[in-house]
C-alpha cells in the first residue's frame, strides 16, 4: 500500500537528484571545465535550478508534506520521518516567501556585482563597487522583510545558515570571545619572534604536495574510496551522496600550507557528509545540519587535529622525507610551532586559528550596521579600517586588503560570515566533551591518531545529518548550549604554551 | 512579439540543458567518480532522463513543434529553423513510439545483461550470457516493430544511428568492400614480417604519454581552450557545448599506441562538436549528424592524419625526445610503418585500419541474422567463428576473444556497429574530395600539417551540425553519394606501398 509518506519520498528523491545534479555541474565548473564553457554551464545550472524551484515550491509539494505530516502525527521527534517533515516544512515555507521575480533579480544583481567586484579589485576602486554593494544590502533587507522576524532584521538571514540561532545570541558570544581573546592576541603579538615559520615559504614540488595531501587526508579519516581530490582555485568540498563526497585544494609552489591545511579543512567537511547515516540517503537530511556545524568539522580536522603536536610528531617524518631539501634541518616540534604561528594580518583567508575570529566579528558587526542602515556603504572602508585597528591592531594599506577582499558580499548572503567563527567555537566544545567522555581520545591524539575522535564525531554529530537544529545537536552531543568558554580554554592553553606566555 | 518558434526554442533550450546535464553526470561517472558513488549517480541520471523524456514526449511539446512548423512554412530547407523543425519532428515521432513501460523494461533488461556479461567474461561462459542476449534480441525486435519499417526489420534500428540509410544500401557497400579488401588483406598477411612494431610494446612513462597526447591532439587541431583531456578505462568523447567538448583516453604503461591513437580518435570526435556553428548552440542541431559521420571525423584524425607519413615526419622527433630509451634507434619512417602494421586479430578494438572493417561486417551480418530469427542465440559462437575464418582467416580460441568481446549487445543497440565501418568509408571520401578541391591540403599534410584539411572539414562537415542527414551531407560535401571506392583506393595505395605489394 502506498502511503502519503511514500508519495512524498518519491518527490523528495526527484528534488534531491536535481539538486545533486546541480552540485555535480558546479563541481565540474570549478575543477575541470574550460573557461570557455562558462556560458553554457550557467544556462544548464539555471535550468535545473528553475525546475527544482518550480517543483519544490509548488502547491502540490506543500500538500504532500502536510498529508504525510498528518499520517505521521504519532512519529517520535527523533525519527527520520518526523525530522524530514520538520525540515521540509521549514525549507518549503522559506522558499515560498521569495517570489520568483526576486529570485531572478537576485541572481542577476549578484552576477553584475560579481563582475563589478572583480573590476574593482583590478583597479583597487571601492567607489566602483559601491553602487552594487548598495543593491546587495537592499536585497538582503528585502529578503529579511519577506522572511519576517520578531527581534532583529538580521535574524532571518542568520537563520538560513544557522537555523534557530538569534543574532542576540551570536552577539553575546562574540562579545565574550572578543573580551577574552584580545589580551591573548596582544600578548602573542609581543612575542612574535618566538616562532619561525620561514621554512614553510620555500619552493615545494607540487607533485609531492599532492601525494602528501592524500596521505594526510587519509590519516585524519577521509575515505578516498568514497571521495575524490581535485584542484580548484578556491578550495571547497561538495557531496553527491555519502558515498561520493569530494574535496578540492590548491597548490602553491612556494608555500606548503595550502596543500596541507586547506586539504585537511575540506576533508573535515567531506567526512561530515561521508558520515551521515545511510538511511538518510537521497533526502535533505543527508547533509550537515548548518554552516556553523559544518565549519566545526572542517576546523576540527584543520586545527584541532591538523595543527596538534601529536599529529606532526606522527607525520612530520613523512613530510620531511618528501621534502628533504626544505625540511631536512627542521624537527617535528619546530614544524608544529611554525604551522601555529599567530600574527595579525589583513586577509581573512590567511589568518591563523587565533586571529581568525576577529576577522569574522568585524564582518558580523558591519553586516548588521549596513543592514540596519546604521552604516552607509560609502563609509564602509573607514568603518572597516577602524574595526581592524580595534580588533587586530593593524590598519590595511588599501581596500584590496580591506573591505574588497571577500567574494561574499557580491550576493545577498548576509548571515553566513558568523558561521565561520561559530565553527571554531563548536569544534572546541565538541573536542572538550569528547576527551572528557573518553580519555582514550586524547591519548590517541597525542600519538597523532584521530580515529577515536572521529568515531565520537560520527556517533554524536555526523550520523544525524540534518535531523536536528544546531542548538539541538550541540545540546545532545555536549549536554550544554553553545559556549565560548571551551574555545577560550583551548586557545589559551595552546598559544600560552607555544609562545611561553 | 513572441512567436511560436520562440516558444518552441524556450522548451528546446530546457530539454537541451537537461540532456547536457546528463552528459556531465555521465562524463564524471567515467572519469572522476569513486566507484562507491555509482548507485546515487544512476539515480540522478535516471531522474534527469525521466524528466527529459516526460517533457520531450508530451503532447504540449508536439503541439509547439507543429505550431512553429506552420509559422515557418516558408522557411528555406537549409535554414536553421526548418532544419530544427525537421529534426524535432523526426526525434519526437520516434520517441513517442516507445511506451514508457518499454523504456523502463529496456533499461532494466540492459542492466541485468551487462552484469551477466561481466560474469560471463569472468568465466568464459557464453551459455550464462545467452538468456540475456535472447532478451536483448527480442527487445531490438520489439523496438523495430514499434518504430515500423517498409523493407527490412533492421532498417528502423539502423536509422536511429544513420538517419535515412537503408540496410540494403549498407549491405551492398559492405559486399563491395569485402570483395575488394579480402585479396588486399591476404596479400598483406603474406608479408607480415615486412613491418616491425615490436618497439611500440615497451614500458613508456605514463606522465610523458600524457604530455605527448596533449601535443598531438593540439597538432591535429583540437582546441584545449574549449576542451579537456581526462582519463577513462574506455576512451570516449562528449560535449556539453561547442565550447566544452571533451576527450578521454587511457594509458597503457607497456604500449604507446592507446595514448597516441585513442587520443587522436577522440580528438576527431570532439573537433566535430567544437566545429558546429555557433548559431546552432543550445539546440539538438549543435552536434554531429550521425554516428557514422561522427566516426568519419575520429577516423580521419586517428588514421588519415594520425597514421600518415607526413604527420610522423613532423612529430616523431618530439616523441623520440620524450622517449629516447625506447625510440632512440628508430626513425620516423620505421615508426610510420610500425603504427600501420596490419594483421588479422581477434579483438575488434585492437584491429588496424585495414582489417577493422571485417570485424564490423561480421557483426552487421550476425545482428541481422539474430534479429530476423535466422540465427539462434545458442548458435552464435559457431557462426561468429565461421565468419572470422571467412573474413579474417583466423579462428578465435575462445568466446572471450570471440562473441563475448563487445559490450554493445548488453543493450538493444543493433544498428550501431555498421556505423564504425561507414565512418572509415565517409572519411576516405571526404579526404579524396578535399584534396581534389584544394591541392594545398595534400601538400600541407605531407609536411604533417592538417590545418587546411581541418578547415575544409569545418566548412563542409562540422559547421552544419545535425542540419542535414548523413546522405544529404555527403552529397553536399563530395557531390556524390557514399561509395566504397575512395576507401579502397586509399587503403590499396597505402598498404601496397608499405608492404611493397
Amino acid at each position: 500500500m502506498t502511503t502519503n509518506y511514500d508519495a512524498l519520498l518519491e518527490k523528495v528523491y526527484e528534488l534531491h537528484d536535481l539538486e545533486k545534479a546541480v552540485a555535480v555541474l558546479a563541481w565540474d565548473k570549478e575543477t575541470n571545465m574550460p573557461k570557455a564553457g562558462t556560458k553554457a554551464r550557467i544556462q544548464q545550472i539555471t535550468t535545473l535550478r528553475r525546475l527544482h524551484h518550480q517543483k519544490f515550491t509548488s502547491e502540490e509539494f506543500g500538500g504532500l508534506i502536510e498529508a504525510a505530516a498528518v499520517e505521521l502525527a504519532e512519529a517520535g521527534y527523533d525519527s527520520n520521518e518526523a525530522s524530514l517533515i520538520r525540515l521540509l516544512r521549514y525549507t518549503y515555507d522559506r522558499a515560498r516567501k521569495l517570489p520568483p521575480e526576486l529570485v531572478k533579480r537576485s541572481s542577476e544583481t549578484s552576477g553584475a556585482a560579481y563582475t563589478a567586484w572583480l573590476e574593482a579589485r583590478e583597479a583597487n576602486d571601492f567607489v566602483g563597487f559601491a553602487p552594487h554593494l548598495e543593491k546587495i544590502v537592499a536585497l538582503n533587507r528585502e529578503m529579511a522583510e519577506l522572511y519576517g522576524y520578531e527581534d532583529e532584521l538580521y535574524d532571518p538571514l542568520l537563520d538560513k545558515f544557522e537555523r534557530g540561532m538569534k543574532t542576540a545570541d551570536v552577539r553575546a558570544i562574540f562579545n565574550a570571545v572578543k573580551e577574552e581573546l584580545i589580551p591573548l592576541r596582544a600578548a602573542v603579538a609581543e612575542r612574535a619572534e618566538a616562532v619561525d615559520d620561514s621554512f614553510l615559504h620555500q619552493p615545494y614540488d607540487v607533485a609531492k604536495q599532492k601525494e602528501m595531501a592524500r596521505v594526510l587526508a587519509t590519516a585524519v579519516g577521509y575515505d578516498f574510496s568514497r571521495g575524490h581530490l581535485g584542484t580548484a582555485v578556491h578550495p571547497f568540498s561538495t557531496s553527491f551522496s555519502r558515498d561520493d563526497a569530494r574535496i578540492t585544494t590548491r597548490w602553491n609552489p612556494d608555500f606548503i600550507n595550502a596543500a596541507l591545511f586547506a586539504t585537511l579543512h575540506e576533508a573535515g567537511h567531506a567526512m561530515y557528509e561521508q558520515g551521515t547515516a545511510p538511511d538518510l540517503a537521497r533526502t535533505p537530511l543527508a547533509r550537515g545540519t548548518s554552516s556553523g556545524i559544518h565549519e566545526s568539522q572542517s576546523r576540527m580536522m584543520e586545527n584541532v587535529v591538523g595543527r596538534s603536536r601529536g599529529f606532526w610528531q606522527a607525520h612530520f617524518g613523512e613530510l620531511q622525507a618528501a621534502f628533504p631539501a626544505q625540511l631536512g634541518d627542521v624537527n617535528a616540534e619546530q614544524f608544529y610551532r611554525a604551522v601555529n604561528k599567530s600574527q595579525p594580518s589583513y586577509i581573512r583567508v590567511e589568518a591563523d586559528e587565533l586571529t581568525y575570529n576577529f576577522h569574522i566579528i568585524l564582518r558580523f558587526d558591519l553586516e548588521q550596521a549596513l543592514l540596519n542602515g546604521d552604516l552607509a556603504v560609502a563609509d564602509l572602508p573607514a568603518a572597516w579600517n577602524e574595526k581592524m585597528a580595534e580588533l587586530l591592531g593593524v590598519t590595511p594599506p588599501d581596500d584590496l586588503q580591506g573591505c574588497l577582499q571577500d567574494i561574499h558580499w557580491t550576493s545577498p548572503t548576509f548571515g553566513y560570515f558568523p558561521t565561520y567563527a561559530l565553527g571554531n567555537l563548536y569544534a572546541a566544545q565538541f573536542w572538550e566533551t569528547a576527551v572528557a567522555q573518553n580519555s582514550q581520545i586524547e591519548e590517541a591524539m597525542a600519538q597523532g591518531d584521530p580515529a577515536p575522535l572521529v568515531e565520537w564525531l560520527r556517533e554524536n554529530v555526523h550520523g544525524y545529518g540534518r535531523k536536528f537544529t544546531p542548538a539541538e545537536l550541540v545540546q545532545r552531543a555536549t549536554g550544554q548550549p553553545l559556549s565560548h568558554e571551551p574555545f577560550i580554554r583551548y586557545a589559551t592553553a595552546k598559544f600560552s604554551e607555544i609562545y611561553d606566555l
